[in-house]
C-alpha cells in the first residue's frame, strides 16, 4: 500500500493510539493559528459554495499581487503548493532534474510522474548542510530543472543570494528552469535579503513556489501558488489541470489573510523569540542544531534512539528525518510553537531521556 | 490567453456587466442548494484547518463505502471529479482513447496532458444522441481507454446497460480501461438500472467517476471520487499527486452530506417535477428536446439566434453548446431549478423572442 512520508499526520496517530490527541510539532505551521479574519471570511463564504469557484481567482490574484508587489500576470494559484508543484512538473515535463539531498520529498514524487531522471546535490553535516558554489558543476546542458528549497526543508538552512544568482544564470545558459520553493521564506528574518522574487522579471526561467499554508496556519484549507514571468508557461499551467482547483473557501480565506498585517508582525516576533528559547533548551539536552532559519529547528540528537516513540507516548509528535535522503537516524525536525507548548515539549524530552536510561534503551 | 469553456462562470459575467448578479442556469447543480447539515459541518470544522487534511480521507471513505454499498478499498477521493480525472489520466498515461462527441470537454483536456491520441464516437441528432452498438467497432487492440459520460453531458442522454456491458467486455478483451463518468447519475430516475457500480468487482478495468458537486450542490467546496477494484491502480493514484488534495472542509462536508437522506429524496422529487414543467414550456416555445435524464435539459432552438445574449441582458445565464464538438450553434443546455426560477427563465425566453423580433435579430 501507499506510504505517507510527511509530518502532520495527526489522523493515523490518533487511530493507532485509541483516539488520543497529540500536540503536533511535526508540521511547521504558524504557532499563532488561523487568523480570526480568515475564520470569519470562511464562515461567511459557505453559502457561496453552491457556485463553482472562480477559475482565474481574479479577486485573490489582484489582492495578492498588491501584497507581494508583483505583476498579477506572474501569479498562478492552486490547491496548496503541492498541487502547483505537480502541475508545474506535468506542464514542463523535465527529463533531467537536480535536487538537494535531503530536501522535501514531493519534488522527487512529482518528477517521477513524468519519468524524470533525478540527480542529487548532497548536503552534508560537515559544512552545516549549506548549498555551495560547487552545485554549479552539476548543472549541465542536459539539465532541464533545478529545485532549491529556500530555506530548505528539513535542514532549516538558507542559500545565499549570490549562489542563487549564479545558479539562475547557469540555468538560463543551459536552458533549464530554476524552481525555488520559498514556502517558508516568510518566517526568515530579513527575508528581503534572500527572496528571489525581485529577479522574476529578469529571468523567465525562474519559478518561485509559495503558500498560504504555513505562514497563515491554514494547511487544511489548501492554498498555494507560484510566481513566474513566462506568459506561455502561465497559459500552459491553466491548460494542464482542472479549472476549479482553488475552492471558493480557499479564495475567500486567502483574501482575508492578506488583510492581517498585525498577525504577521506578531508571528514574526513570536517565532524569533521561541526559536531562540528552543535552541538554547535543545542544546542543553545535547542536541546539535544545524538549521533554524524558518519556523522549525533541524537538529541531531544521538540519545535516546527511540525519541520519537517516547515522545508519542507522552502525546507529542515530532518529525524523525530518517526517511529523508542522505540523513542518518538521529536527525529530527520540530516546529516552533508558543512558549507553553515549547516548554512542555522540552519537559517531555527530558522525561524521554530519563525513561530511556531507566529502561536501558541505549 | 487561456479560455474557460464551461458553464457556471458567474465571475467574469459579473465583471463584464458591472457587478450585476445572474441567475445561473448554465451550471447543473441541485436546485435545493447546500444541505443545512453540510453548512453546519463546514462551519464547525473551520478551526481544524490548522492541521493538514487526512491524506487517506479515512472517515469519509468509511462513510461513503457504507452509503454506496461498495468496498472501502474501491474509493479514491480528490479535489472534485476533475482533479480525480486529471490524476487518473496521469497515472494510466493512455496513448489512444475513444471519447463521445459531444461530451464534457475535460476528458480531452486531461488526455492532452499526456499527449494521448483521441478518437471520437460521433453522436447525432438523427438518433437522439444515443450511444449504440456500433461504438464497439471503434474499440480496437490499440485503444487504451474509453470514456463514457452517463448520462452524457451536455446531451442529457443515457446509455443502456446492455451496451455498456458489451463495451466493458470489449475493453477487457483489448486491455483498455473503461471510464464511466456517473457524476449526474444520482439525478436519473431508477438509476439502479443504469449504474455500473455493481460491475466493479468483476472488471478491474472499469473505473467510475463520481462527485458530491452536483447532487449536494457544493461545487465551491470541491469533492469528487472514483471507484475501481484494481488495487495497483489505487496505490498508483496515491503516488501520482499530492497527499492533501481533499481539504479538511471538503472531508467534513462530505461526511455530513451522506447523512441527508431527506434532502436526497426531496431533490429527486423536485427535479422530476421541474424537468417535466420545463420540457412542456420549452416545447411550447418551439424547442426540440433531445435529452433530459439528469438535472439538465438539452435542446435545440433555432430562434432567436442570440438567445444567450438576450437572456444575459435579463440576468440569466444559460449554456450555449456551440463550443462542444459535433454540435451546431442552436443547441443549448439549461439546469433544472425550482419552480419560481424556472418560470422566470421561461418568461425571459418569451421576452427574448419578442425582443429579437422587434429588433430584427432574425
Amino acid at each position: 500500500m501507499y506510504k505517507y512520508v510527511h509530518g502532520g499526520d495527526v489522523y493515523s496517530h490518533k487511530l493507532t493510539s485509541g483516539g488520543k490527541a497529540f500536540v503536533d510539532f511535526s508540521a511547521n505551521i504558524n504557532p499563532l493559528g488561523l487568523p480570526l479574519g480568515v475564520k470569519n471570511a470562511v464562515k461567511k463564504a459557505i453559502k457561496q459554495c453552491i457556485n463553482y469557484p472562480d477559475p482565474f481567482c481574479l479577486e485573490l490574484k489582484e489582492a495578492l499581487a498588491k501584497f507581494l508587489k508583483v505583476e498579477e500576470e506572474y501569479l498562478f494559484l492552486g490547491n496548496g503548493a503541492s498541487d502547483v508543484l505537480f502541475r508545474l512538473v506535468l506542464t514542463l515535463k523535465p527529463r533531467r532534474a537536480l535536487l538537494l539531498a535531503p530536501t522535501f520529498a514531493d519534488y522527487e514524487r512529482a518528477l517521477h510522474t513524468v519519468d524524470c531522471k533525478i540527480g542529487h546535490y548532497k548536503l552534508s553535516a560537515a559544512n552545516g548542510f549549506k548549498v555551495e558554489k560547487n552545485i554549479l558543476k552539476q548543472i549541465t546542458a542536459r539539465t532541464d530543472m533545478v529545485v532549491i528549497c529556500n530555506p530548505n526543508n528539513p535542514t532549516g538552512q538558507i542559500t545565499d543570494k549570490k549562489i542563487l544568482e549564479a545558479i539562475i544564470e547557469k540555468c538560463a545558459n543551459v536552458k533549464a528552469y530554476l524552481l525555488i520553493d520559498e514556502c517558508f521564506m516568510d518566517f526568515v528574518d530579513k527575508n528581503q535579503e534572500y527572496t528571489m522574487c525581485g529577479e522574476l522579471e529578469k529571468y523567465s526561467n525562474l519559478i518561485i513556489l509559495k503558500a498560504f499554508t504555513k505562514i497563515f496556519a491554514m494547511p487544511g484549507l489548501r492554498l498555494g501558488y507560484c510566481l513566474c514571468a513566462d506568459n506561455d508557461l502561465q497559459r500552459e499551467l491553466y491548460e494542464n489541470g482542472q479549472d476549479w482547483s482553488v475552492s471558493v473557501l480557499a479564495q475567500e480565506a486567502g483574501k482575508a489573510a492578506l488583510k492581517e498585517p498585525v498577525y504577521l508582525h506578531e508571528s514574526s516576533f513570536v517565532v524569533k523569540e521561541e526559536r531562540k528559547y528552543l535552541i538554547t533548551q535543545l542544546e542543553l539536552l545535547g542536541a546539535e542544531i544545524y538549521g533554524s532559519k524558518a519556523n522549525y529547528i533541524f537538529f541531531r540528537l544521538e540519545h535516546p534512539k527511540n525519541l520519537v516513540e517516547l515522545l508519542q507516548e507522552q502525546g507529542y509528535l515530532i518529525r524523525s528525518c530518517a526517511n529523508y535522503r542522505n540523513l542518518g537516524n538521529d536527525f529530527y525536525r520540530i516546529a516552533v510553537k508558543t512558549r507553553v507548548l515549547n516548554r512542555s515539549l522540552i519537559k517531555a524530552m527530558k522525561e524521554a531521556r530519563k525513561h530511556a536510561i531507566f529502561t536501558g534503551t541505549y
